[in-house]
């Protein structure tokens, strides 16, 4: 998969996305990621990007000429574009899969300032929000999303890795706690059933610790007789 | 505020945060962030943190000790724990707004892993979740909830800001579209109505625009009598 990334910020995004799994699934090949500043595409000599709102209103607008400059290098036929906006709708694991299927991805991302409305008409295919919360900073939301579309893609995770996903994804429930040694550590002690060996046991409190843990934490994933 | 971030990434933490506004916060002493790597409390000479799950399972999870004892450290009696975590509640504007009235916060985020549950129960005040969607990534997510924390603290932002805030926070509607300038670029037109410099007709204009934009991207934000 191709990602684009413009932004004002282009650390924001190469620094976590160049590290750890994300930088693994572009030294495999399966992530080709190029971050683009927008500020190259600025006016004049201090290379100016935004500009005070039609209207009036307080804030900053990203002017529609760098973003349609830099667009003009590097969208293609296939490419899907995406600009990060808490009016967007709310992203969540679904998209994510339809995402990771396209072969062209382009992010767009605001940072505090709004965009001229322009480019969204004329350019975006969505416009994605990470939830109900204001950011300073779009770069990092796309980071976000960037790691929850890239892990799905072939070869990324490893085997091990894979069953996490379905976990959360199909059962519906919250993970149930998980544990590790040493078996007592400072007088806390892991449950008795864990280390007993009898897998039906095993099974059997997860699945009840699963649905105590929804209960308490989303009990809007649950249906309303098991609230 | 104080925060301190343990993670297994520290530059995941220290880049994103040290940029922008975000660096701006910490150069007027409105956040004196810390960044802790769990890995200066691993076992042995390779300084593992993690091992396999009791009871069987797929994937690791990270073992008590380097966070007990980085905790030790830095802990304070006034300090709220938040773990990051697909299993937690899902993340709001609201809880950025009471968790920016606390004195200290320590985010703790694993990293694909799980991490012992001993460690949630003996010390985590809270678990969050960005959203319904799975990270490989659990510093990225930190930064995304600092950010929000953050950006509300007094001084953070400057006084044109403080708006944007509340036209998300309190008329509950997505925001009107915005334009800045060129009032025409490559035949593209700013509406009439912004141009004409009446304010009557302009706010029924945004206010309009808000409603659609809302009805089409979040229509669960409105009463069902509106969507």
């Amino acid at each position: 998969m191709r990602i684009d990334v413009l932004t004002l910020f282009p650390e924001l995004v190469t620094v976590p996305m160049g590290l750890s799994m994300m930088g693994r699934a572009q030294e495999k090949g399966a992530l080709d990621l190029q971050v683009h500043d927008l500020r190259e595409h600025g006016l004049g000599k201090h290379r100016h990007v935004d500009d005070t709102p039609y209207g009036g209103g307080q804030g900053m607008v990203i002017r529609p000429e760098p973003v349609f400059e830099a667009l003009d290098r590097i969208d293609t036929p296939q490419a899907r574009m995406i600009y990060m906006s808490p009016a967007g709708r709310r992203f969540d694991q679904a998209t994510a899969r339809r995402l990771a299927a396209e072969p062209h991805l382009i992010f767009l991302s605001g940072h505090y300032e709004g965009i001229d409305h322009r480019i969204i008409e004329h350019w975006v295919d969505e416009e994605i929000s990470l939830g109900d919360y204001v950011l300073t900073n779009g770069a990092i939301a796309a980071v976000v999303v960037m790691d929850a579309i890239v892990r799905l893609l072939p070869g990324v995770l490893g085997d091990e890795m894979s069953a996490v996903e379905e976990s959360f994804g199909e059962s519906g429930l919250l993970e149930a706690p998980q544990y590790t040694k040493p078996a007592e550590y400072r007088g806390l002690k892991v449950p008795d059933t864990l280390l007993s060996g009898n897998h039906a046991k095993i099974a059997a409190w997860r699945a009840e610790q699963a649905l105590e843990r929804t209960r308490a934490n989303r009990p809007d994933l649950l249906p309303p007789s098991s609230r």
